[in-house]
């Protein structure tokens, strides 16, 4: 697989922002004019860059032709300097790469409160703006990550208004938020011609149903962004109602691979749950109560242990603040049918074989609330010791 | 001390509902007619005795004699057939002590789902019943234990209304839910003159600001239960305004001493840290920015590490989705200024001492908002090894 996308560039250099000559900072620009969307932390306490990004978007109303990104630094509760370095390190990239300076954003992920070593950052962008090529999104793709263990990337192609279009992307985070450092990062870009809007119509729809129906410890960082590019390089027709529907289910594809290689090396993650809450009277409240279910430090640490603990889901669920009759709760873990009508099947039945779902790295328990007809999907993970050492045994 | 209180008698014996003949059956009377008030659990997934206890409450118009509890079982989620046990056990008590049956509430704690083994929860009653004594207040609060370390008592004294009154109290609860064992569970007798408006006034308000301001790990079990006696053989007068102010304070110390006894002995706790939200434009937002930094992962391994990383709390905050002002936080670890205007303070200042700060059992966190003048106060704790250990590799 070539990860390139018609008129696209990437580079990633080693500026010295990480210790050991790492890869952490990165550069991506469109050749040709282009649509950018983004969606950003629902965090109140926001990062610099991500105030700049949200900021010039709003501007030029989506147009959007790069982004420069370090790793190592988030450049959050920086103060006003931090504002001022943001918007720094976004000009001058822009102007390394020749492109008007609204037209480029930037992200940061790292370390929070320290400020943005801008020699490190303006020497990075000197070193990468001539090494951009179509073949380097790699390089790009490793150069935004902090503790995971490897590149996280996806590419999607299909027919489309009479063209073939591409999308490739890449996914940083190896837990809402890593040791000290902040951040899921996206970048995808697309050759297809989309216009604004529904470029971020589509993202919106596409994000709420991967990275926002996912969690490992609930806590959100200050510099999430997932950014979506658009330089119609692909010469589609104008997208009517049927083709931007398809646009948005590649994308919702290429969005749900990133995020499930997300959880899959999420901080101590060794297995992968989706949690699904059906029958339930509105989809507000299957979606609260599969959040609280896959929230929740016992339900977690069942995973982790393997153990068909089915008391600790059905009391997640009631703790979720939305109504329901303990009654008709009943339980699946994987096929296996552990409580029925709020109450234990008898566990010789189960015991077992739901043991053994559990091993498995990726699985699903259902929870049918018996109200209703509506569900939600939320994927989940364990919390295991190796959560614990990486976020507490680290010194800052 | 002696753990007595005029007109009541307890009793704890081994019923065999736990292996190893751990006492697991406790009986409480009051000698004399008896007002109660109880606040249960929240949760919407409810025990069988959670519903008989609630129900005889208003029934009788908090008309309470005693109570009958046991460890080693929650009666929960167990169907049709555990309201029909819930009732029994009760109503064998009362039969067994001679008072009337609506008298007699009932509480469980312990494995979920399982059916509660009525034989031996029959023998222990009979048992228990001439066992009771004035002075086995002990081996009462030892009877409803789980996988507690040891038994947590409290009891205050104060003149009040012309007569010395007493409040004797016990609880249990070693995490919100310890492994597969349910239930943060109080008792509180007192022989104060008290009706049963003011008694549900009273230990409602100290509940508040003492049991519902604390978080092990953000679960709630099917079974909590706070039960508060009065019996009136201190013979105080009426109590007017100003004596149930007393009264209510008195509560309060006492329910804040079991509270922070049950924290501390939580699942694999090593710190018990006040996280303080100050400078709040009202008291709902600092009550739920202080609740969203008690409950975070992230800062509970940091705490663990006794890492002073304040970026966590901040972005905890931001997340608690109140309005907030990055820019006008500021954080304390202790009496250490780390963080100031949104932004770090040089480290060089506080780095170490914040860090002596953190080794301590407890200490205190404060963050200002520096919106207001409203406040809040939240008991957190540390997410350690132990707590996973004890959750994950347990196998029910």
């Amino acid at each position: 697989v070539s990860f390139t996308c018609t008129g696209f560039r990437f580079a990633g250099v080693a500026s010295g922002i990480k210790a050991k000559k790492a890869l952490d900072l990165g550069l991506l620009v469109s050749d040709l004019p282009a649509h950018g969307a983004a969606v950003f932390t629902r965090n109140r306490v926001v990062a610099a860059p991500v105030t700049v990004s949200r900021k010039r978007l709003a501007k030029t109303g989506g147009l959007v032709r790069g982004i420069v990104v370090n790793s190592g630094n988030a450049n959050a509760c920086t103060g006003a300097n931090g504002a001022i370095d943001a918007k720094a390190m976004a000009d001058r990239a822009a102007e390394a790469v020749d492109i008007r300076p609204q037209e480029m954003l930037v992200a940061s992920t790292g370390v929070i409160g320290v400020p943005l070593p801008m020699d490190h950052v303006n020497s990075g962008i000197e070193a990468a703006a001539p090494l951009l090529r179509a073949g380097h999104f790699d390089q790009f793709a490793r150069a935004i990550l902090t503790t995971d263990r490897s590149a996280k990337i996806a590419r999607r192609q299909r027919e489309l208004g009479g063209s073939k279009i591409t999308l490739l992307g890449c996914t940083k985070g190896a837990g809402m938020i890593a040791p000290n450092m902040a951040t899921t990062l996206s970048f995808v870009v697309t050759d297809a011609k989309v216009n604004a809007d529904d470029l971020h119509g589509a993202l919106a729809a596409a994000s709420d149903a991967t990275y926002n129906a996912m969690t490992v410890d609930g806590d959100t960082s200050t510099n999430d962004m997932i950014l979506l590019i658009a330089n119609g390089a692909a010469k589609n027709r104008p997208m009517g109602k049927k083709t931007l529907e398809q646009f948005r289910e590649t994308l919702t594809e290429l969005l749900s691979e990133l995020a499930v290689a997300l959880m899959r090396e999420a901080e101590g993650v060794h297995h992968v749950v989706s949690v699904n809450v059906v029958g339930a009277k509105t989809k507000a409240s299957a979606n609260t109560i599969a959040h609280c279910i896959a929230n929740s430090p016992l339900v977690k640490t069942a995973i982790a242990g393997c153990d068909p603990n089915w008391g600790r889901v059905l009391a997640a669920a009631g703790r979720a603040g939305v109504p329901l009759t303990a009654e008709k709760l009943s339980l699946r873990i994987g096929d296996v049918l552990v409580a029925a009508n709020g109450a234990a099947v008898d566990a010789a039945e189960w015991e077992s074989t739901a043991q053994a779902v559990m091993q498995a790295a990726e699985y699903a328990i259902t929870l049918d609330l018996g109200l209703g007809s509506e569900r939600a999907c939320v994927l989940a993970c364990d919390l295991s010791h190796e959560y614990v050492s990486i976020n507490a045994d680290y010194r800052s």
